[in-house]
């Protein structure tokens, strides 16, 4: 009988700021007992995924072990961590275990898609135990920019591991439980850390991060001295920052509305769920209509330029009755993840042309983030003392330096992205295995692949424009009537001044009245020719190799 | 006879980072005698301009005045300042005039495209006078992160106006001419400055800028350090910083090559016309291939992510036979300008797995501006104390703040974005009409207006896919065969688990057998009702209405 062994895969997050998935396991090789910890989505982008819908892992690998799997663990109810439960759930089928306010958000999405909302077990925290198989999870809170967000103590026959979830070393959050450092000193008295899979979010902000709680006075120093409306944007689930806001709006005399479905929700769900509590009153949008502009404060969606949400729709004119004017105050509460600066940016021009003052982060004074810094980080190797660590939560480059840290103190570190099965149970993390990983996206309604081809064709549409020809044989196989060219995406007239569809079915056209009848005959090379010739004309006319599209109808009847 | 009036129009640039296109115009209303500064060009983006090659200011006012324009003036060889000169003179062909550097620039450029090189003037700078009509101009040197960059002085019977092109207070630029405060005080005691069109880039960074000069000992540590090989990368017209930096690899013993067309072409453009002077000797890329990597260092193109630069083709593997390892360095000396931080994030984690140091300018060491601080832009307020001050070069919010800064001095500072023209003439600028402005796009070898339609089509394709439909009605109107569909950029199978095609066709096919005649007879409702069809399918089966394109094939021949 083979020897068990502990085992760490990073599905999805490890290479990656998005789309959190790891799966541990324990037992006979091949054979392991598993859990997943997490199962995120990630954002998509016109560069590489236009019209996705939603970006997630690949979770074949669980898939064709269905039978292997004894849980699934949320860590905290960011989308990057639980977004893709409602879509994977049904592949897995399996029971989630997350704290009170994670797993009300979970049931909000699964009774959305008509899930069962009885799989979705709600669990104390430490020292309340899952047993799952051969481990006994515990959900430790953390500070971090969301309520409830947690570790999991994992403990295995082959030691404890510290999955640390998302965190910062922040005592005083506002809202909810902040970092108890002697709650951790006790969790590595109680049990030696073999492994930490530790954030690596920040791992390049070199000073030690700073509290939720330091912004309460900037806030309070800014809205008291605007005059007329202001209007706040930060994260939906950042609930602790919205009491702030709301109470900096409450000090400065303003009624406070908020603006947006998610915050609404997050708000309504916290406060449900008792983790939220001494939230200020705050009126709905028609009774904000009433209220003087400089007895008003909206907080609203949209932090990061989301075309749909509320700070989008305020920079293009009225939303639900409110609109910004010269002398208003915008401010955002929160940074530009990478990725969306030109979507911030232009929001903040189109408030810069209604003269509304846009403050933003970029003295560090309305934001902190929610993530340990590199000082933080160092203070919890030093903490847990772990045997090893695996950076995750990062792109490449993060993991990189984070595993730098680590080494640097005498941990075993090694780097493990999405796919990289390392096997934990020696001293130090071995590759066990390389794993076939990937994304699906949902788009629209269903999940495609990302090598299914869809997403590339889309983006060679939108590079090259979009060709159709069609030609029509009769059953002599002779042509019947000219080409048929329909062009989208492509200059009408080309550079000698014609029209460019008119060339092309020229062209096409004279072809087909000359070419031998083993191409007419043959559907392939016909296609193949006329493509050709399309192409052709596009590079000529245009300066451009358009996608083509040919269909050959073929009359079979009289 | 109406009285003569001194006007400002930009056509680019104001209200956006790019694209600067400006006009002023001097005469009696309606026929001012007009002059041009600067024609550049803007980049595209997935997000709105997916398939463009370039983009530039629509100049069809110009073109409806063309027996009004006197010249065209070129302040520096940026792209965004000249790019668009080589597309767009062909629609001016009026008299260009550049400092040495820029002139060769532009001329390459011309020879490229096959225009004259001989309307390509070339200026000394101030004392030199070109006169243009009612305006006499003076190129001033000034300190920029490209040699020979000059503000002007148009000087008209209204008054004098310094347009200050790009600029920053260098004293010690390592290239080309320093700012020179006393030049600029002479100016201002020479003749008051009536008004200063101002660079606003920098108006929100707060501390007075660096000069070039500071970063010699920086790069020149970094670079002397490092074990591997050295390959850094900053934008190739910064001829400034490839000196420094080759200087730093001298001096730690590197042979240093180029890598990069733009790159080697800059420096060769600024050797041949005397700016650049003292460059360490370069070799080329097949000698480097015979140096061991600790005695080698690359400088190449591509700090923006370009793709087909050498930074992006390192990124993915051996270039030119050169190949970064584990343990070598990589310097990005460069700021990521706006949209394009997924770009080098993507190549920087490329490296990251490469087990490359990767080295940028989150700390500011290894980079300086080359735009005005606030501080600056502050002192230059005071040194030329104009009437009026317009800011240009930069988006909304950099001229609201620029504007804001100098109405607290006490200066007549007014708002011009592209399309206004400003009526000069007083004591404070009047806007004096709205212009119908826009893009225009180069697009493979052809122009497109930025609203003709093409770009929006292919962004509906990336997002929504494309169905095409084709069917074959006989002479009487009688549907011949089924309806055939062709899909690109959309998924195979619907949620039902049928093919999206076969199940659009069948509708299609079962709707043209009950379709009443007057609809088969007619194109346009039978397109209509077809492209209806096809787009409720597809809301049922994958949730998106894809675009669709419908082919209405009528046989009119037996």
């Amino acid at each position: 009988m083979k020897t068990n062994r502990l085992i760490y895969l990073p599905l999805g997050g490890a290479g990656e700021i998005g789309m959190n998935c790891y799966v541990y396991g324990y037992g006979p090789e091949d054979r392991e007992r598993l859990i997943v910890v997490d199962l995120g989505v990630t954002f998509p982008d016109m560069d590489t995924t236009p019209g996705v819908d939603l970006i997630m892992a690949d979770i074949a690998w669980l898939e064709a072990r269905l039978d292997r799997i004894e849980a699934i663990f949320i860590t905290h109810a960011h989308e990057d961590h639980i977004g893709a439960l409602s879509h994977l759930w049904p592949k897995l089928k399996k029971k989630v275990y997350a704290r009170r306010f994670t797993a009300a958000i979970g049931r909000l999405k699964f009774e959305e898609y008509g899930l069962p909302l009885d799989v979705i077990n709600t669990v104390e925290a430490r020292p309340a135990v899952v047993e799952a198989g051969p481990f006994q999870v515990q959900f430790v809170p953390v500070a971090h920019s969301i309520p409830e967000s947690s570790a999991l103590i994992i403990d295995t026959p082959a030691g404890r591991i510290v999955h640390s979830g998302d965190f910062k070393l922040d005592e005083t959050p506002i809202v909810g439980e902040g970092w108890n450092p002697a709650l951790f000193r006790e969790i590595a008295a109680e049990r030696p850390v073999k492994a930490l899979m530790c954030d690596s979010t920040n791992v390049f902000s070199l000073h030690a991060g700073r509290s939720e709680s330091t912004l309460a006075d900037p806030l309070h120093g800014l809205i008291a001295n605007a005059g007329g409306m202001v209007v706040a944007t930060t994260f939906a689930s950042n609930v602790a920052r919205l009491k702030t806001l709301a109470e900096a709006g409450r000090a400065a005399g303003r009624s406070v509305c908020l603006l947006g479905r998610a915050m609404q929700r997050m708000v309504k769900v916290a406060t449900e769920t008792g983790v939220l509590t001494g939230m200020p009153p705050t009126i709905p949008s028609e009774a904000a209509l009433e209220v003087p502009r400089g007895n008003l404060m909206l907080i609203v969606t949209g932090s990061q330029g989301e075309r749909r949400a509320a700070t989008a729709q305020l920079s293009r004119g009225r939303y639900l009755g409110l609109e910004l004017k010269e002398g208003d105050l915008f401010l955002f509460s929160s940074k530009i993840i990478p990725g969306n600066e030109r979507d911030v940016l232009r929001i903040m021009n189109s408030f810069s042309e209604m003269g509304v003052d846009v403050v933003d982060d970029t003295n560090g004074r309305y934001h902190v983030s929610g993530h340990a810094n590199r000082p933080d980080l160092e203070a919890v190797h030093e903490i847990l003392k772990p045997a090893m660590l695996i950076p995750m939560h990062g792109e490449h480059r993060h993991l990189r330096e984070h595993a730098r840290l680590a080494t640097l103190r005498g941990i075993a570190a090694e780097i493990a992205t999405n796919g990289m099965m390392m096997d934990l149970t020696g001293g130090a993390p071995e590759v066990a295995e390389f794993i076939e990983t990937g994304r699906i996206y949902l788009d629209g309604s269903v999940l495609i692949g990302a090598r299914d081809g869809v997403v590339r064709d889309r983006i060679r549409m939108a590079l090259n424009g979009h060709t159709l020809v069609t030609v029509i044989l009769d059953e002599q196989d002779e042509p019947l009537g000219d080409a048929w060219v329909e062009l989208m995406g492509l200059p009408e007239v080309g550079k000698r001044g014609s029209g460019l569809a008119e060339m092309m079915e020229t062209e096409v056209t004279e072809f087909l009245g000359t070419a031998p009848a083993k191409v007419l005959r043959d559907d392939d090379k016909l296609e193949e020719a006329i493509r050709r010739i399309v192409r052709q004309v596009g590079v000529e006319e245009i300066g451009k190799k358009p996608e083509v599209t040919v269909v050959v109808s073929r009359l079979t009847e009289g």
